[in-house]
This record gives structure tokens, C-alpha cells and sequence, in this order.
């Protein structure tokens, strides 16, 4: 995607180190980090330096990578396995995390370790184009469209997987509104999703996320798209915290809600949406916000009662009985675990 | 209420000028601010240093009085019309405010003007005892209670609207939990709510607003006590944006949700809540916030993409077929035309 007239991907891989844009920074500052070891590039994981479902799987995978570069030949296997566990130890949710250091960790040497990295950088990539080729037909011209969080290609590789389907409607001319949830307590939503979208010169609004139900009660959103960290077996998913509840407006308001799901967030091993583990973060993330100061410095300042602790899961699961359909690199589906079967045979 | 061991009212009347506390400094820095002219303490409910529905009525109402010092006896009636009129635009939303204007503006000299504020002043505070009194059975032990925004003592004279139940539940030394959504944009949940039920020993827990719903699917909310801005004569209320969202919520995992609405708010030229009017405030106050930086300065910081806008609704109409009971100072009544009218009767 371009940023000020510059082609970029989200994070890739050079000469054994992984490069990602900063997006602790953004939307203020945009910085390229180098992550030289594994150790570094979990950090930036678990730091959120890098984030979102498909460009944590294409770290993660980086990261195993660099763990086989850093193995020595004599304790290799107990040192990648280490390295495997504290990778995966990050984020909890993000099936895709697990989905690559699996399959990395599968090589039988450091070389194939590096190219498996850089195939599951590629065909996430490629997932979120595919998206957006199936997913754009949803989109009307005149609709309102709600997305909350960030699932752009900031959140990918390349693409991303919510609004591939925007960007593959804008660059047919079509004409809608995209209105974006600031999505409290880290604000991708106004932090990324407004950045990615104001690059794309994409109409957008942001709202607090509490504007979502008034939006609906006023018939000013025909259509939301998110993205989702994991789908169980029966169409249930987990996204980031908030999505319920806009699913559940939804249904109240007979919005249809879509799931944009990349092949590697589906999860079959999870029989229903309850087995998703739930990361909960530092309270912190609620109790104080990072921002731009009047010096144009990022500043960090408190904005809750001292003293007040906060409670601050960062996803939630929504139930597939609330989710019109999941876009797939393969199509829409049904969220159901004949629809999502089918799609792995 | 208590504040560091002193007794405080929100806002009181003084040789002709109005005290209050300024909410736009707290949870961080106390202060009274003292507003010597009606056209101070309007601006002073424009700019929210006092806000909350009862506080705002009160505010009014001393600000009208001020208009009856301030006139000379030579234009007086079109003096009082005027201010009257700058008075009520500051806030379009709020019931009280037109309640205590339009109470003031009927005097026929100064003094019986003074009184009259007073007396408007009085009676918020009593009626928030009142409701405090008919709400508190509705906590049971080992319940948790989710509130939206702050309808706690400092949106009124004193005593609250929906935090008046839980203060009388705290009293009885009922065990129980609340869940005080931030309630963004302004955050009045995380800095106000929070504050109180800090000075009063309540255990809480400040929430994402988008957390609610993760916190109703796992069962740790029993019950949702919100204040509302205005009450239509069939039932349908206004209050701070987001409160709509938790109603429809609360009706999907069937938790009762209760509106503590003293008579004030209410409204019967409104057949419905379609008619009351929304005040849509600063893009600002989303794309920014206040809070306290490292040096212990109250600072104001950007926090989304720049060169994104912001919608900013700040109340919604929450419909009645979501409400589970008013409360009242007569008692908990059903929010419906027939049972409304019984209580001006």
C-alpha cells in the first residue's frame, strides 16, 4: 500500500532482519524498526509495535525463522522449541501467530525455515487481495459501512482483510461512507484505520464507539465488516473487543454484519467460539492513552480516576448466530461448520 | 457528598454568585470555580465545567437569577428574554435546564427569583435522596451493576440519579460490584464516576466501553442503572451517547436495565424520544483528550490520524420496549404513557 506516494508492506524480511512499520507511532510518526533477533521481534509482538491477526502470524513466523539463524548445532532442537514457546507466549488469541510458528517450526533446516516465513508473509498477502475481490460486491454505492478496529493492511502484510473489500470498492469509483469505531482502549480504529483509509482518500468518519448504535438508529450504516484473530469450527469468532457488541446492534437494527476470516485464522480444533482463549492486557491501556502533545511529541497521559483500577479483556467472541457471512480468500460463506469444512477439502 | 473528608455540594448559590466544582479539572485537580455573572455560569454549562442533568437544571437556574441582578429596571423584561434565550442554547438536550429557566423566568422580582433557584436546587437534591431510597432494593448482593457516563452526585446538587441507589446500597452494606463503562468521548465513567465511588468506598471496576458486552456474556453483570437527560411521555429517554447501546445489550443477554429519572427530566410535550432534540458537539473532544502528564499538568493531547474528522452525537434516544422501569422520587413505575402521566397527577 502507499504511504505518501511510497509503495510499503507492512513487514518483511532482510538479510535475517525482520523490518516493520513502527505502529506504536502512528499515526504521528511513520518509522521503520529492526527487529535483529527473535527475542526482539516477540517484543515487538507482544509490544503491539507490530499487530494485528495476519501481520502477527507473518512476524511470528519471521521470528521462528531467526530463531533457527540463532540456533547453534548443538542443543538446536531444545533451543527452537524455547523459542517456539516464548513467541507463541505474545498474544494469545491471534490464530495466526500459532498457525505460522507451527509451520516454520515443521523445516527441516534454517534456509527452507526462512522461505516457509517469507511463503506465509506472501499468501497472507495474497489472502487479503482475494478478500477484497469477493467481499467488494457487498458494497453499494450511497452505503454506510461501520469497521471497528483495524483490519487493513497495516493489520496484514499487504491488503488487510476488513477493508480490502473498501479498497477494492474505491478503486472501482464506488461511492460510500466508511464510518470508523475508534475502538477504545488502544484506538486502531482512529489511530490506523483513519490513516490507512485518509492515504486511500476513502470518505470516512471516525465515531466513539459508543456512536455505533445512533448511527444505526438513524439509518446511516447499511453494511459493517470486521476482521477477526480466530474462528472456531462452528462460525464463531473472536475479534477485538467491542465487535459483539456491534454485531449485536446489528441484529437489533437487521444491519448484516460480515467477518472478513483469512484461511489461517479458521481454528478447527476449536469446536466453539468458548474455547478461544481470551488475552486480558495491562489496565493501563484504559486507565492512560498515548497521543500527540502540543510539542508534536507522543506523550502518555492519564485520563481516569487515581486510584481506580480498570478490568481490560481486548477481544471478545461473537456467536456465528449473529454473522450474516465470513469472507473468505475463497468466498463468502456461512458461518457454519458445514460451510467451514467444506473449505479445507 | 464527601471529598476528601469535607462536605461538598456540586454547585451553590453565594452573595449572587455561583460556586460549583469544576468537573473539567476533576478526577485530577479539585477546584470551585465561582461564576459572578449569568453570561459566566452559562458559559460554564457550555463549556461543562458543570455538567449532568440536575447540575445543569441547577446551574440554570442560578444563572437566571443572576439575570435578575444583573437587569436595570429600565428594559428588564427584554433583558430576562434574552438571557433567558442564551441561557437555554447552551445544552439543547437536557430537560432540566428549560425546567429551571422557564421555572425562574416566571418571578416577578429579584428575590422571589433567588428563591425560586434555590428551591430548584433543593428539590434535585432531595430527589435524588428519594431515588436513592425507591432503587436500592433492585441491588442484591453479589450482584455486578453496569453504569454509562456519570448520573453520581456531581450531575446533580447532590445524592445522584442512578449512582443514588448504590450509595444507599453502600450504606445498607449490600456487597456488590460496579462496572463503570469509561464513556467516551469525554470519559465522564472513567474520570467522574470512578472518582466517586472512589471517595466513597465502592468496589469498581472502570471498563472499555466496548467491554460491556464481554462482561454481560460472562455473567458478571446482574443489573444496569443509567440517569437520562429527558424522558418523553411514552417512555422513550434520552441520555449520553453509548446509552442506547447498552440498553440493546442489556435486552440480548437479559439483564434489567433501569433509567433513574427524577421529575425534572421529564417532558410530556414529547409524544415520543424521536423529538428530543440531539446536540451534537466538537469533532474535537474525539480526536483529542485531556489528561494529567507526567509533570501533574492537566494536558490536552491528539489521538487519531490527522486530517481524519469525527462525528460526535452526544446523547441518544434509548426507546422504551429497552427499559425496564423508571426510577422515580414516587417509586419505580413502568416506562410507559399511562403510568408516566399517573406521576404528574
Amino acid at each position: 500500500m502507499i504511504v505518501s506516494g511510497k509503495h510499503y508492506l507492512t513487514l518483511w524480511w532482510e538479510n535475517g532482519a525482520v523490518h516493520m512499520i513502527d505502529q506504536n507511532k502512528l499515526p504521528f510518526i511513520f518509522d521503520v524498526m529492526v527487529c535483529r533477533t527473535w527475542e526482539e521481534t516477540a517484543e515487538a509482538i507482544r509490544n503491539m509495535n507490530v499487530r494485528g491477526a495476519g501481520a502477527i502470524g507473518a512476524a511470528a513466523g519471521f521470528a521462528m525463522a531467526q530463531a533457527f539463524l540463532q540456533a547453534s548445532s548443538i542443543n538446536k532442537d531444545e533451543y527452537l522449541l524455547a523459542a517456539r514457546a516464548a513467541i507463541e507466549a505474545t498474544r494469545p488469541t491471534a490464530r495466526d501467530l500459532f498457525f505460522a510458528t507451527q509451520r516454520v517450526s515443521a523445516c527441516s533446516n534454517t534456509e527452507e525455515a526462512i522461505r516457509e516465513a517469507q511463503g506465509i508473509a506472501a499468501e497472507n498477502s495474497e489472502e487479503g487481495r482475494l478478500i477484497g475481490i469477493f467481499g467488494e460486491p457487498l458494497i453499494k454505492d450511497g452505503m454506510g459501512i461501520l469497521t471497528h478496529c483495524n483490519a487493513g493492511w497495516i493489520a496484514f502484510v499487504d491488503h488487510g482483510s476488513a477493508l480490502s473489500p473498501i479498497y477494492e470498492a474505491k478503486r472501482k469509483n464506488k461511492d460510500f461512507t466508511v464510518f470508523v469505531d475508534e475502538t477504545r482502549p488502544r484506538c486502531q480504529g482512529a489511530r490506523l484505520t483513519a490513516w490507512e483509509l485518509g492515504n486511500e482518500n476513502v470518505r470516512h468518519h471516525i465515531i466513539a464507539d459508543n456512536a455505533a448504535a445512533y448511527m444505526m438508529q438513524h439509518r446511516k450504516i447499511q453494511l459493517v465488516i470486521v476482521g477477526t484473530d480466530r474462528v472456531a469450527a462452528n462460525g464463531d469468532i473472536a475479534n477485538k473487543i467491542g465487535t459483539l457488541e456491534k454485531a449485536i446492534l446489528a441484529d437489533y437494527f437487521g444491519v448484516p454484519f460480515y467477518v472478513a476470516a483469512p484461511l489461517s485464522t479458521f481454528d478447527l480444533s476449536m469446536t466453539s467460539g468458548n474455547e478461544i482463549p481470551i488475552e486480558f492486557r495491562s489496565p493501563d491501556e484504559v486507565l492512560s492513552i498515548s497521543g500527540l502533545n502540543k510539542q508534536g511529541e507522543i506523550e502518555n497521559i492519564k485520563i481516569a480516576a487515581p486510584g481506580s483500577q480498570a478490568l481490560n479483556p481486548a477481544f471478545d467472541v461473537t456467536p456465528a448466530t449473529l454473522i450474516t457471512g465470513l469472507i473468505t480468500s475463497k468466498g463468502i460463506i456461512k458461518p457454519n461448520k458445514k460451510e467451514i469444512s467444506k473449505l479445507f477439502h
